[in-house]
């Protein structure tokens, strides 16, 4: 077992904190923003690009991979670091999560979940010991814990029936598992309700992770409630494991994230408004594509050092934009993955330089 | 006039040569491929891969560009060197060609054409001193008369026609030039007519040109008559300047083209097939696309040196392709533009030893 987590520093006037997580792939500094490469790529992106921005790790999405091209074939590939010739560390989810979202016609059992594919219909099963056998075959440093995230909302029960069967799947996944050189993660679950979120929190630190993710947020469920979920469960998470928030978020976020004591995020969100044409700037999100930027021949964002706004133009984005070329959705791909990526970097040396409350006043003063 | 062109060598057994344009933007060494950018933008590529790839001129086309995001707009951006942060040489057509094969309604008098935008249907008017003024706002280093490609088949009368205001449409081109930074090449018309290719050769040199393009090959005439044509065509043209075979073509259409004492080529055919999951390998083209491919793990092409056949397999590529993601387009496009430079610089390669037609005899062993 290759894998570590250092808690370096905790700041000073919050529980934002700064570590290392070692894996056989190479170092990743937490807090981390992971680049989503749903199918094997980060849309719109090369893996030598994902370097030139210092990504230290991608997310791969286990459900989209199993059902195209399949887990037994990028298994022979090498596994995923192979098949796109990604050599740093790699985070699989479980397929739960998709299979929740995207599948059609699911059926949830005690043994797994039946479902059809959303590409052509076919049947699947997916348990926790399958889950496991096709992260396994995928080869990530960091695999997840087969789980059910139920959807926002979901009434009391529901949720407690579907925590306690994650908390046997996350024993079942645990027990599945047999590569040295994989870690898996457990996923504290159960809505916005306090006491299961406690009651999945103490179970789950029973089975004993290497790293513990919170699933079941940024589901639909109203910002307030996300960040008071946060609140009451973070703290109960153990200190010396990582803290990986699920699927979240904005930069506003991430920075409320880090405050409350997370260590991982990832979220597609960056390259998916990136083909909508959108763009993070340093004051706030712009729709790149709107006429308002037709002959505005500055940089996308004034504030930013990337490759993108070093040698384009808003002018220029738009106009690919709007003639669907690839290369103006490679750009806004790039520049928003820099701007997640850079965000995570300055939040790392605020909390190093002790200050990441001014860090986080200044940069809210500018971004609104 | 920063324009020369140097005849450096020329084969002792066919009329392949080699040369060297000088540009204010630098030096493309001939034979040479230019990579097609139609809308400010080779598709796919961004302006660093097209240096990484050796690219060392690109094409624009006046018609699109005009239309969108039109002329002014790119003149405000500094050109189009300045608006797609390309700063080496670029040619732009004169927009003649997509007028005829592209707009609607349209119709030709002596003072210029008259059409609908095929985007909108917007009405417009291109007439010589028009295309020299657009292309002037475009700034490119080389720009082409404007003239009127007949297609195939056409009668001898109305190519005739045709060629005669063609002609008249160079001397007013030539007229309305005053940018000293820009090069105007004339366009070489008469179908696949003898007499009519002769004529417009004596006509355009004695007005002339820089430099010289043939124009109104590979429009859907018969391979056998392209080549009859060059070969009547070409040895009429000057020796002392460049001859650019205007939208050819495929790889044994650049080799058939030097070999009769062609300097430039451009063709879309490398970037358009990348599109549609085919690429060209050292054994003949291939669809790489397809189910063979699903589980070859080996390289694009096996005997290209380029980042993708360094580093991606064809399984992957197919992966991506099949999923639609942008990144399966982008490294078949990249392999494919490196194919045609590459083979140009194995051409120059063998013109520089004086074994041009050996390397044409063991290219079409492998290719074929």
């Amino acid at each position: 077992m290759s894998f570590n987590f250092d808690l370096l520093k905790t700041d000073s006037d919050s529980k934002a904190r700064k570590g290392r997580i070692t894996t056989s792939h190479g170092d990743i500094d937490t807090p981390i923003f992971m680049p989503v490469g749903t199918q094997a790529t980060v849309k719109a992106m090369s893996s030598e690009e994902l370097e030139e921005i210092n990504s230290e790790i991608i997310l791969g999405n286990t459900y989209h991979l199993y059902l195209r091209p399949g887990h037994e074939l990028i298994k022979k590939a090498g596994g995923l670091h192979g098949f796109m010739n990604w050599n740093k560390p790699i985070l699989t989810d479980s397929g739960g999560f998709q299979v929740f979202s995207l599948s059609d016609l699911r059926e949830i059992k005690e043994e797994g979940v039946y479902f059809q594919s959303h590409l052509d219909g076919s049947k699947h099963f997916i348990s926790p010991e399958k889950s496991i056998e096709i992260q396994n075959a995928l080869g990530a440093d960091i695999v997840m814990a087969f789980d059910e995230c139920p959807p926002q909302p979901s009434n009391y029960d529901y949720v407690e029936n579907s925590l306690e069967r994650t908390i046997r799947w996350a024993e079942r996944s645990k027990e599945a598992m047999d590569n040295d050189n994989q870690t898996l993660f457990g996923i504290i679950q159960g809505g916005i309700f306090k006491d299961l979120r406690e009651k999945s929190v103490k179970e789950m630190t029973e089975i004993g992770f290497p790293g513990y993710a919170i699933g079941g947020l940024s589901v639909g469920e109203a910002k307030k409630d996300m960040l008071e979920t946060l609140d009451h469960t973070v703290p109960l998470m153990p200190d010396d494991k990582p803290r990986y928030l699920m699927g979240v978020g904005t930069p506003e976020d991430l920075i409320e994230g880090v405050m409350r004591g997370v260590d991982m995020f990832d979220c597609v969100m960056p390259t998916r408004i990136a083909r909508h044409g959108s763009i993070y700037t340093s004051n706030g999100r712009i729709t790149i594509r709107n006429a308002t930027y037709k002959e505005d021949f500055t940089a996308p964002d004034h504030d930013c050092d990337c490759y993108v706004c070093q040698n384009y133009t808003r002018a220029y984005i738009r106009h690919l934009l709007k003639r669907n070329e690839i290369l103006g959705v490679r750009l806004t791909t790039y520049h928003n993955l820099y701007f997640f990526i850079d965000l995570m970097q300055r939040i790392k040396d605020s909390i190093a330089e002790d200050n990441f409350l001014s860090f986080r006043e200044n940069f809210y003063k500018k971004y609104k």
